[in-house]
């Protein structure tokens, strides 16, 4: 079995299918450049519930719903799902699968959660352990604004490089065995902390992470960036999505075809976004609306998805804490027909 | 590979082996009935820290530091590191492993989450994924109180049904192919929510969640509660001890040997802590401590360790949410010589 891993690396000898997915967001992401290709786009930003905590768990409920909707099962069906979000104590996650039997482990990877809960799937049905798993999370802009910023009642003044997180949520199912889509393998980051404390300047607080898991991907399994159609970093926002470039830039390397979902998911000049989407549900979103849908229609063969995430609580900014961050990696590859 | 799994519990065929494991705690808990099994016991509830937040950083900081000095291995030897904690975006977890190389999967399981850590240690290491896995997680009193509650400097009144935060860390190394005391199998939860609203009565809450993963656990393996020298809960209290054991005696069935941690760690006579102890670092110094050494000199050789969590947080419970719990079940067992 040595060859399941490689350092960091996770290999799947049997790459699980991308059997199914769904993405759910609200009405400013759904007047951005991908609106064409997610499922449902609410025009009610509170998704007709009374706060925007249970709005998030109600986005969380479509999009499982969603999913199973397109998979043709049940909820019991599934064997293990793992989900996360970025309110306290991931209420919105947690809050959805209430009562349904569904088999949860819970996590907190804050905007890497999308990857890391795809890779922990992956693991999970290629080694056996389900037979089918479903990775979720989700986002929403103005609980977020709340419990980390200000309310958006405040009209507080937000710099330019701070970004927007996207009120979106995404979730995938995987099977063994599958041709199609397949995730074949995927890096695990370490929290990396360069000492930014700018909690308006995330990008700057994740790039460096981004840059480390990467290297070891390639190093881990002899890539390069040209091994894929498309690397895609989620979320590091315009700015990080330049300093990324330029940390590869002073290794020699070329990062390209390189994006950013946070700069793809909105429109830089007719939305007012600053640095661009963050948030869980900013690369949930992403990959499982236009990426993945690029992929089905075969414009998209080798895909690279890293999720970045920065690990700060309001409280730790409070207390004069540096920006921890990590960052996974996730290839996802789809087998010629 | 079908043998590893049964509706909701994973097999592990090659059973990875408890390596080493640690644990650490404040000064209110070296004074309980347990304190001759914990590996470090501060009587600085702070930890030499300015916070009670930083204290819980450093709390996981030393836990991992005495774990690799058990196990005489480096950092940078680990293969996955699975963590959390209760502290809002889970910061006394992330940074503790600031920049130490380690790959890092953040989960949240509330109180389950050593449970939960344990299970994916040992998927992953069973799973071929890592050839070393860390399962570490962490709670403080304090913190706990102003976060979830009043701060402390408020003094308010708790009631009776109230259990108190356990200041206290546990981590777990997993190896494969191990002989000694290893993790055979284990049942993931499902998210259960029988509408208790009294974020003071957590055992009520968490109860129902621990029944329904031990009747999967049992229905799924074919075993009985006399398949185990000791079944633990972690932590349901004393209110939510007698709840679990009256649910099983409605089906007939006399729930034995069982304990809670929560009930084990204080001592309700001399020590002021109403229902018992609770907490992420509840179950996990319980395990770390005490059951871990009863394993290891002999006296206990089947272990059923089921993390309970009440999957609240503040804002939910101020929009009038009833409280979601999960549980997650692990078999430790000691291979004869």
């Amino acid at each position: 079995m040595e060859n399941r891993r490689g350092k960091q690396s996770l290999l799947f000898p049997a790459p699980p299918q991308i059997a199914a997915y769904a993405s759910v967001v609200g009405k400013t992401e759904g007047q951005g450049p991908l609106k064409a290709w997610f499922d449902m786009i609410s025009e009610d930003t509170k998704f007709g519930e009374k706060s925007w905590e249970k709005a998030e768990t109600k986005m969380q409920s479509l999009a499982l719903q969603t999913l199973l909707k397109k998979a043709n099962m049940q909820a019991r069906q599934i064997g293990l799902l793992f989900s996360g979000d970025l309110l306290n104590q991931c209420i919105g996650s947690n809050f959805a699968v209430r009562n349904l039997g569904i088999p949860t482990l819970g996590l907190y990877g804050a905007c890497s959660t999308m990857a890391e809960s795809l890779l922990l799937s992956a693991a999970a049905v290629s080694g056996g352990f389900a037979e089918t798993a479903v990775a979720m999370t989700s986002s929403n802009f103005a609980a977020s604004e709340r419990q980390y910023r200000f309310p958006l009642g405040y009209g507080s003044i937000r710099p330019p490089t701070s970004q927007r997180t996207v009120t979106g949520c995404g979730a995938v199912l995987l099977r063994p065995h599958g041709s199609g889509i397949r995730i074949t393998c995927g890096t695990v980051g370490a929290v990396v902390d360069k000492g930014i404390k700018d909690a308006n300047n995330m990008g700057a607080a994740m790039a460096p992470a981004a840059y480390e898991t990467l290297r070891a991907h390639f190093d881990d399994l002899g890539r390069s960036p040209s091994d894929y159609d498309l690397i895609v970093t989620g979320d590091l926002g315009q700015l990080g999505k330049q300093i990324l470039t330029a940390l590869f830039a002073n290794d020699g390397v070329h990062l390209q075809p390189y994006e950013d979902c946070g700069a793809m998911i909105f429109d830089a000049k007719q939305q007012d976004v600053h640095s661009g989407g963050s948030g869980c549900g900013c690369s949930a979103s992403v990959l499982c609306g236009y990426l993945l849908h690029q992929m089905e229609a075969g414009g998209l063969k080798k895909l690279l998805f890293c999720g970045t995430g920065a690990l700060l609580s309001p409280c730790s900014t409070q207390q004069g804490e540096s920006i921890p961050a990590v960052c996974h990696a996730v290839a996802i590859e789809k087998e010629d027909a």
